[in-house]
């Protein structure tokens, strides 16, 4: 589908050993799509550089648009940043923005005092990293991966501060609710997604007491072709199999 | 850590395109870790051959289990069995046994009508595939790849009649709640850390209500290792920066 593409990669340890349910993989699907921007894939890895890296590097190519969830805290364990440096081939500098914008922020909250050296880790970034949104709580932004925090609360407040700049036009969607099996409609959907191949088709069933027994769901960013292929699948299904349809 | 690893590929265009909220990666990572097995990523990949062949290849030289969620079905977007052939330079061949089990299951619920064709494309599977669990409704192994259903309900059951032999020795786990932030502990914990390698160390803030602001965690299956690296950290942190430690 043309249009801006995204992937997402958690950095979870957390989430891979079952300590904490992320919540940002599911938030960004729903977000990115509202943006009209393709989620290509979510990568959940733990909180180690060289695995990082190595995904990093490979989605930053395929994708407009990579987003980084976790690991840019004060903490051993906290090694996002020095991933996406290496993975961007960049070294790691102070930012004296985010060291300021950090130190003003501690001394607000303990009474006029000064950061420790841990807290102003937080301001060491890849060279030549954009801080984009809030002044004091900004997005950081390096060629074409956004760093984001992996407390829910903040991940999404800096990925909606940088939302004008991801935006595109919809995804147009249309549903055929089917009250037969997937497999009675399974030569139907090929034929019909083999002559509509800029329509994304999926098929999906139902084995609970839903009103139907599929769903078929057909989507382009240009909606005359998810016209032009729902009007196929129709002709190509049996009248009495369909139990309604829906645009989006 | 020591002991069996495992990596699960959600294939799911409808999980990126925040159709279907993915509740099979959550559940594999609590029951997995029930096990003793250790996760070491999730990758949620579209419905498309090359991707799912590209991460199973990969993923199956790194851990000791691969799990696929979903594209097992009779449709046209149900990729997941030709993807794990591939990556495994296999062939695609008829399974007689899963053929006579669809067979007598479509029988039974279509008044004894032998399936269409589309519904016996479920039986073929990559050469030499296993059928454990459920005889009426096998696992699905190949070498260490397992395909499993994407549909929840079906995902846990084939999971859970293979768990006996994916068991390992339970992992065993401390934690330490504290009362300050973790900027102020970060020097202690990378000490720790660096003493105590083979224990995995966490740090979880909070930006809530709860008592705490930092949850640390300890982790190994060894539990001496756990409780000697716990020792050293509650040395190295102020006795009054702890709330309370508990020992899982």
């Amino acid at each position: 589908m043309a249009g801006p593409t995204a992937v997402l990669v958690v950095v979870g340890s957390e989430v891979l050993s079952a300590k904490v349910l992320d919540e940002n993989g599911p938030w960004a699907a729903r977000r990115l799509r509202e943006l009209g921007v393709q989620l290509l894939a979510i990568h959940t890895v733990p909180d180690r550089v060289d695995e990082i890296v190595e995904v990093v590097e490979r989605a930053r190519r395929r994708a407009t648009w990579v987003f980084t969830s976790g690991g840019v805290g004060p903490t051993h364990d906290d090694v996002t940043i020095a991933a996406v440096a290496r993975a961007l081939g960049r070294p790691i500098v102070r930012s004296p923005a985010l060291a300021a914008s950090i130190a003003a922020m501690h001394r607000l909250h303990h009474g006029g005092a000064e950061p420790p050296a841990a807290a102003l880790r937080m301001a060491d970034v890849p060279e030549g990293t954009a801080l984009l949104g809030d002044p004091s709580f900004p997005t950081l932004v390096a060629e074409n991966v956004v760093m984001l925090p992996g407390v829910p609360r903040f991940f999404r407040w800096q990925l909606d501060r940088i939302a004008d700049r991801l935006a595109a036009p919809p995804f147009r969607l249309a549903a055929v609710f089917l009250r037969v099996a997937e497999h009675e409609v399974a030569p139907a959907l090929d034929s019909v997604q083999r002559a509509h191949p800029d329509v994304e088709i999926g098929s999906y069933p139902r084995f609970d007491d839903a009103d139907h027994l599929v769903k078929v769901t057909l989507e382009s960013k240009d909606g005359a072709r998810v016209d032009v292929a729902l009007a196929a699948l129709l002709a190509a299904l049996p009248a009495e199999a369909v139990i309604r349809t829906e645009r989006g």
